[in-house]
């Protein structure tokens, strides 16, 4: 061993030991006749004094930024002090030292605030991995694996682990794909999710199942999106939606509470898909705070059933709001004395391209109980006031209002909560609020092929008075225009997702484990008998043989870390991820092969 | 819940309890006006007692073997115990019952001797998994992996995960590659090992790294191989050999321990890789017993120091011996007295082409002190006698002797002794003997380049007084013939071989750390500077920024759990393997992919 303790390690109470470090030299500092040297490892940084006698040895060996520095001493107590650092008491006299490596100046400094740009970083990823801010993303990437782990051990649950050279089974995204060799023509594909493995093991009894398991989506990348990825992928059998609740809420809790110390011990809210739209205008809601949405004018395509308050908004004649298909509007609190210039700027942000919204009516609920408003010349302060009533805002808030097309109106009010709730502070770092969403639609419509496509994925089943709805209809739909009169636009799936802090972290469902349902199913996604038995022949025929009442989840790893490291980005929390197009910067991948390796694999480029 | 109790769970204290169980029916026995069923799950199984009053019932819903069942009813002691089940103390007297699921007849039967042969069961998987035996070996798999994960914790170690996407730098075996859809032309190749990924932590600075992890070969299959395996990976920085060795023979007893109740607390064995060639044969000896090898004409080529006994068996005009490369012989213990037809049967064993020797001679260490031999009309009994006491043969022994071209020679005499072994029960199934193999030569000698290659792979590194060796000598080979006499013929690496009775489970070495050094192995196996840059220069770049000393070990994690459960199969292990053409017969994977798939990924067939 090259050392006896770590840099991270001694302590007032070793005091006079004689010691052996190695580590990397962070800083070196010459007062005088004298050298310190702060020596770095995973552990900790511990203070080095080279006193007069190693000036010589020095000189001829001068020592550089992250050099590979080993050294022995003895550890004293510091006359200096720093409080900062667990090693701050004491420091090692050094008697004898030795240089294990040399370093070239690094091209960017390795401290948590670096000079570094983003692109200088990835291509020195091994570099940019020894800044403890990177450091301390994947030591608790480690320990949320770690909980994760041990809750679902003493939980029975069984880590199983399922192939990665598997079939192409393209259904919504695209597969990576691998050539085979052996069968000429032949591709495997890398595995989306195990989900069809995972399904196969509840039919084979192994009644609880784990995974961490890397997964793989050919993707056009998003800003925060990885090709390959790391889910906490799980399944039971013999349960129902409120077991696997239960169940995965304590696994989050655990995580809380062996990673960040935090007794989450509060029910997690739990809130229909339907009502998390309706009250948030989305569904992965923050619920951190409240400012919830007011339905002026409902989003009519999904809210058949809801009452909304459009007299109040009609009437006068104001085109912005009735010709508009939705009008919603959310009280920002405390904001009623906005400047022109403020309201100004918020109206740029929502006509940015990104939220698309045409324009933005605003309504100062003033301290003294008046109202002033942008549409003042078309509602009289009564009216205002009775639109305040209805958004729930009180004297000081000031109301937001966005009138356009359903869709867009609905992500736009959804974003500006999210906006107007950073710009208050109110989406707080340390505060970690979880809530189940429940009830998902089971079908979206497929405009351009007129069918339904799952909305979760195809082995989602229906909630259980659902299933008659979908057994004895046809999935046709016969016309287009009515698809929200079609008995299958109404059929709820037994799916949750897990929210945190208004990202989904995780999702899943009970499964259907009917060969007959699984057919109409697949039916209903416009696949045909022959296209069903080729793709999922081997799931339909395992149906026949006792499947068994399952269901499962499967938690994004990378996210929910992200999320509890307290950032929004998730190649913080990956040691080598890919940048936006797919490559590793550092590695330089992918790449040019032998044509060698084309004739073996019987393939050819395109343009050969 | 489907159930308030698993069926492996219930026991005379919990008589009168009343309970909810689902599994699958084992088994329906009827007795006159009540019937019998056995329910299973992977817990277990209970005896249920469905009483005359169900039988209207379970007419009208007959239940059939593999069923989905979930009964409720009480506890009942049962009048005729079954003590080789856990719950064989009580049954369930039925109340109510449904069934979950209906299962069409199985293709073999649901047991331990399963009627069902190796295509059908692998066609059929997810019932195979539902056996016992199959079982029990995913649960000692996952055992043996919970275990390592435990104490590498316990010792600092962190799971960190390396990305599956890379770049194809071919070394030895083939990459699989994975065309890349948004880098025309360009691939991607899944990782043969994390190597590289795990060297570049060490230079990070994460001094202790493991990840249990899928590696990729696209080798043609041999028996026992899969395109896809699963590695116990780890790395260590600051270490020496010796700490290496300490650690990992601590994981091995530790999971001895946790897995199998074993105290292994002797001290691994230690054999150079010389003295394991010498002694056996061969670089992975099964260590439970002796047989060791006499070298009566030792194979000239590796063991240039060692002295033989070529007089012994020289001077008598046996050309068979004179005109053999090499001489090997093994005693047997106890095996004089066999007949005729059983040496006959040993002389065509070995002349089976698998084995490829032209025959076997043999000696008799009679019991009376007498001599016997298969050559008589050469050796005269003074003669087979010292040859015997060379051999270490006692009264009672049979000795074994081939004859032959070296290598092919010293293969045979290890399968001989292996297969002597066996026919004795000398391999005995509950006994396990670890054993270290140390100073692997750093290179091999390749004939048909005419260059070196390296034994283990190109950044292992050499041993500390064998560097200057590499450095200064030039790799190249002037005369073909002389290889042997070339300087980097004698280097020995720090590589180590972890073998548990007769397999190597586990293998690594300390790696280069420097530039210079790991430049020298690339050029030595006849990468030019362009070459070393394109693949690898980011490792070499690494290097340049403060390398540690570092090494580690990746243990094959089938193969150990195969041993330790007692199989030779890893197929055994792994809960969906694929066959010996890299087929998953189950999912019938690989397939053909949508031409509209090549289309995005820019790639054509080469026929098409």
């Amino acid at each position: 061993m090259f050392r006896t303790h770590t840099c991270g390690e001694l302590r007032m109470t070793d005091i006079n030991k004689e010691i052996t470090l190695a580590g990397w030299v962070q800083t070196v500092r010459k007062f005088g006749s004298i050298t310190f040297v702060d020596l770095r490892d995973r552990y900790g940084i511990t203070q080095l004094l080279f006193s007069e006698k190693l000036n010589a040895l020095l000189d001829a060996n001068p020592l550089g930024r992250e050099f590979v520095l080993q050294v022995t001493g003895t550890v004293n107590e510091r006359s200096n002090k720093n409080p900062q650092i667990p090693t701050g008491d004491i420091e090692i006299l050094v008697h004898t030292f030795t240089i294990l490596n040399k370093s070239a100046t690094p091209p960017f400094t390795i401290q948590d605030d670096t000079d570094g740009g983003d692109d200088i970083r990835m291509k020195y990823r091994f570099l940019d991995l020894r800044r403890s801010a990177v450091r301390k993303n994947l030591e608790l990437r480690y320990a949320v694996g770690r909980s994760a782990r041990n809750y679902l051990h003493e939980n029975n649950f069984m880590d199983i682990e399922t192939p990665f050279l598997i079939k192409s089974t393209p259904e919504g995204a695209r597969d990576f794909v691998v050539p085979s060799r052996m069968n000429e023509g032949q591709f495997y594909a890398l595995p989306q999710s195990p989900q069809t493995f995972k399904q196969l093991l509840m039919v084979s009894g192994y009644d609880r199942y784990y995974q961490i398991v890397k997964c793989f989506r050919d993707e056009d990348l998003r800003a925060d999106r990885q090709p390959e990825f790391t889910q906490i992928d799980c399944e039971m059998a013999f349960v129902e939606q409120e077991d696997i609740l239960n169940m995965f809420e304590g696994l989050a809790k655990r995580i809380f509470k062996d990673v960040k110390n935090i007794d989450y011990t509060e029910k997690v809210e739990r809130m229909s898909w339907e009502n998390a739209m309706w009250t948030y205008g989305n569904d992965k809601p923050d619920t951190r705070f409240d400012m919830k949405l007011c339905n002026l004018k409902k989003p009519g395509s999904v809210f058949t059933d809801k009452s909304d308050h459009a007299a109040l908004i009609s009437g006068v004649d104001f085109k912005v709001f009735d010709e508009a298909e939705t009008v919603l509007a959310i009280a920002v609190p405390g904001c009623s004395e906005y400047s022109r210039k403020q309201t100004d700027e918020l109206t740029e942000w929502v006509k940015r391209p990104q939220i698309g919204m045409k324009g933005l009516v605003f309504i100062k609920c003033n301290a003294d109980g008046t109202y002033k408003s942008s549409v003042d010349k078309f509602y009289p302060e009564e009216k205002l006031k009775a639109i305040a009533a209805t958004a729930n805002a009180t004297a000081g808030d000031l109301i937001l209002i966005l009138a356009g097309a359903e869709e867009r109106t609905r992500k736009a009010i959804s974003d500006l909560r999210m906006y107007m709730a950073d710009k208050l502070g109110l989406r707080k770092p340390g505060e970690f609020k979880l809530l189940w969403v429940l009830d998902f639609p089971l079908f979206e419509y497929a405009e351009e092929d007129n069918r339904w496509v799952a909305r979760h994925h195809p082995f989602t089943s229906p909630k259980p008075d659902h299933i008659p709805v979908m057994i004895d209809n046809d999935p046709q739909i016969s016309n287009a225009a009515e698809y929200l009169s079609h008995p299958y636009s109404g059929i709820k799936a037994n799916a949750y997702d897990m929210v945190l802090n208004g990202n989904e972290i995780g999702g899943g469902s009970i499964r259907i484990h009917q060969r007959d349902l699984q057919e109409k199913m697949f039916a209903a996604l416009g696949m045909d008998e022959a296209e069903q038995q080729h793709k999922f022949g081997f799931l339909l025929g395992a149906f026949e043989y006792g499947a068994p009442p399952h269901g499962g989840i499967a938690f994004g790893f990378d996210r929910f870390c992200a999320i509890l490291g307290g950032s929004e980005s998730i190649r913080d929390f990956i040691a080598f991820p890919k940048n936006n197009s797919g490559r590793d910067v550092m590695i330089d991948a992918p790449s040019a092969i032998d044509d060698k390796q084309l004739v073996e694999l019987n393939i050819r480029l395109a343009g050969s």
